[in-house]
């Protein structure tokens, strides 16, 4: 398992309840690829939404995505964290 | 006070030590501007980061990472989060 952070664009006046949907949307399905997506992060002004996850690989990332509705190609693994 | 996804390139190949040396740089002067690091995650083969912060400003982040040494103008304000 890795960590993922993945990058969406064009969410642009995307509400707090719409990206709540499109969360739930993803976590409704995203243990049949053992995805587990923890937060995101919307700009509704420039509309990037960073989310992220730990999956087995981003090809799972990338199918929960595409699955619900959402799909994006700018995945990457972050095996290197601070806080 | 917001929230703040910041995103830097080419760090290709950086170590977890050195990704803790940047934000220790961040941190180490952070409250001059009321900027606060909480998280960084780093991809080493793309050589992306993404920095979680709280801050009164996107400039008040951008002013820190360049004192700090690692300028970028790619942060995002992002004021609803989903976990």
């Amino acid at each position: 398992m890795g960590t993922f952070m993945d990058v969406h664009s064009g969410f642009v006046g995307v509400t707090a309840d719409q990206l709540k949907e499109a969360h739930e949307a993803d976590q409704a399905i995203e243990a049949e690829e053992g995805v587990h997506f923890e937060r995101a992060w919307l700009d509704p002004e420039s509309g990037k939404v960073f989310c992220l996850s730990t999956a087995p690989s981003r090809e799972a990332v990338m199918r929960i995505h595409e699955r619900a509705g959402h799909p994006t190609t700018e995945v990457y693994e972050v095996p290197i964290q601070v806080a």
